[in-house]
């Protein structure tokens, strides 16, 4: 074999190992524990499990993605759009005092972990996970929505369980959702009357 | 509003609603344990993360799979390949025993969540799983095989603790892996000299 074929093989070769190491990196993503719990109610979700429902939940509801959304670029970004957290944590949407520095800790992860890849994957996964965070294209958005939308059923159907433990507020829920319906109205318009009947029925003050 | 529009909406939102609750009742694959442990070996994985981890693993590897293979296609099976477990359970692919019947308990866990959803997507969802089983087309081998390496790598990597757990040998994982070389000849390049190392080393017997 020249030694062309063989530099050849060994860069193909180490470009495996990268992405291989960035797979074991991102495994702690299943130790990064979130304030939603399981619909069973047995425990709290982990980021992982977590990334894997709201993917295919956008899978399952595409039909409900504005006309032209690109679904499968919104499964990429939902594939990828907590990594971040194996080295940041997870940040409760709520939380403003540690909402504070979450920009800032997040980018330095992404940089770590997009990083330990070859470059072209890296700079389309980096380019994937900006456009999540910076939520202006109709993919972004619906993403977006999406992610913002799991944890309120989670929390509609287990009586509040995450959102009392946490304090947050029927304004507080209002706030941080109502984009929901920028990007799906459908969607919205399914959450916001059951949002109501939790204040009114009072476990959601 | 006319009757007709306001059946039309009421259809919507039915259609809706049982897409929601398909994501509701495959959360519970959330609490469905496997025989592969985390990379921290802190933990044995559940079939969700496992789920998330497997088609993030397919976006990674895209560059890997066969010329002209459709990579959504992939990660589309990769999302739902494991959902009927939530009925089913997860069988070891050495558990001979176990194996006997999972065909069968695997149909009529599919027949039933599939079910739950409108018809349109119950079929598209159904023939992405039906393809995912069959193996035949490159996706579905590809998909395969990245299922298939991904439970070798944290074997590899923890001194393959959950294959010495379930008594798994040398011969068993060389019988059940080499079909990913058929898919992809690089990732079996790796993957081969690793075992037969971990072979000659004495820790796979």
């Amino acid at each position: 074999m020249n030694p062309l074929t063989t530099r050849r093989m060994e860069t193909k070769l180490d470009q495996l190992q990268q992405r291989i190491d960035f797979i074991k990196a991102i495994d702690a993503l299943k130790e990064v524990q979130r304030k939603t719990c399981l619909f069973s109610e047995s425990r709290y979700e982990n980021s992982a499990e977590h990334s894997w429902a709201v993917a295919t939940f956008a899978l399952t509801l595409a039909d409900y993605a504005p006309s032209g959304t690109e679904i499968n670029r919104v499964i990429h970004m939902l594939l990828l759009h907590d990594i971040v957290e194996v080295d940041a944590g997870d940040t409760l949407c709520y939380d403003e005092e540690g909402s504070k520095d979450k920009a800032q800790r997040e980018q330095a992860a992404a940089d770590r972990l997009f990083g330990m890849l070859p470059t072209k994957t890296a700079q389309h996964f980096r380019t994937l996970w900006d456009e999540f965070e910076a939520e202006e294209t109709a993919e972004a958005k619906f993403a977006n929505a999406l992610d913002r939308m799991i944890p309120v059923l989670h929390n509609l159907d287990t009586g509040g369980k995450a959102w009392i433990e946490n304090s947050v507020t029927f304004d507080q829920v209002i706030a941080k959702n109502q984009k929901i319906g920028r990007s799906s109205p459908a969607l919205w318009n399914y959450l916001l009357p059951r949002i109501q009947r939790a204040h009114q029925d009072g476990w959601l003050l």
